[in-house]
């Protein structure tokens, strides 16, 4: 019904998470309708990213060039290193803004019940490169499900020899939310790890 | 923060109407870890179809020829003429299917109030279609709204010397809808059209 051309639009629209027949269609009319500059710069940024969008060799980052720009800044603290599970936590914490140190991006989480192993989510490259750095702080910021904790438990038990200190972002009621929104495993952090007010 | 090629993908799905940046973020995150065929006929289907796609010389409808599939056809009734205020119009009567008359596109509606003339939405090329073909019927199928109401005036007054019935759509309550969520001009506008029961 639609020309070729434009039903390959609609399709390649449809290929992304959250939109479907109805959204793809709207973006696709959307899209035709726009300069060729605007479609142009669309196209090739497709291209150019799928081209030079990597991962950092360092830390499995999402970087453009061989090293990322944390990884080779100068200016960055680089005896504390931040496990994240995805590329992407580095944006969301570095939007933040606080922290200034290191990340390391594992390939997910451990999942005996799902197969995955260690192995499979490069617990080794992780291991090697705290050995060979200069670290005085392993962060670990990964969710906190059972996943998570396994994950987080077997890398401090793994680097229990080097004698680093291993810490794990906190656990509990976001700020702003209320309490009877809160499930009862974090409620149950929340009181385990409660701080005294000062 | 993000690598320039990835910011540039993430830009250019933020052109897309009702995408904002953490959608756009998921977008693009999502989309260069796919294959590169799929990104590949991503990129080309935008090239393509900003390329390929243009306004048919009859009806002004969308196509990749210079008179679309509906105006060439043999096998539709070109003596009926269904009038429509944007191409996507046509894809939506078309997918109820019941109708196989003739198209045409008006560029919008007429709106005064916004300097929007009958000219400018191309009503001259609409009346020499007309003139210079077989219709027995003009279904005018725009927006029921002010702009809706002038514009389908305007057609019928233009069109009156030339004996051809001018018809709207009917108005009314959706089916399946309850009536308390109806405007009072709808409402109105189903009371004043109302069909005896056969």
């Amino acid at each position: 019904m639609y020309p070729e051309s434009l039903k390959n639009l609609i399709e390649s629209f449809k290929l992304l998470p959250g939109v479907g027949e109805k959204t793809a269609e709207r973006m696709a009319f959307f899209l035709i309708n726009e300069d060729k500059e605007k479609t142009d710069f669309f196209a090739n940024s497709i291209i150019n990213a799928k081209d030079k969008v990597r991962k950092c060799s360092v830390c499995n980052g999402i970087t453009d060039k061989e090293v990322c720009d944390i990884c080779s800044s100068d200016s960055r603290n680089h005896n504390v290193l931040c496990v994240v599970e995805d590329p992407k936590s580095v944006f969301l914490f570095e939007k933040v803004g606080t922290y200034g140190g290191d990340y390391h991006i594992l390939d997910g989480l451990i999942s005996p019940l799902d197969g995955v192993d260690p192995d499979d989510i490069g617990i080794e490259k992780l291991v090697k490169r705290v050995q060979s750095g200069n670290y005085s702080e392993i962060i670990i910021a990964v969710k906190p499900s059972i996943e998570g904790e396994t994950t987080a438990l077997y890398i401090k038990k793994i680097l229990e020899g080097l004698k680093i200190k291993v810490t794990r972002i906190a656990s509990g009621v976001p700020i702003g939310t209320d309490i009877e929104y809160i499930d009862s495993m974090t409620l149950e952090r929340a009181l385990t790890d409660r701080k005294e007010i000062e």
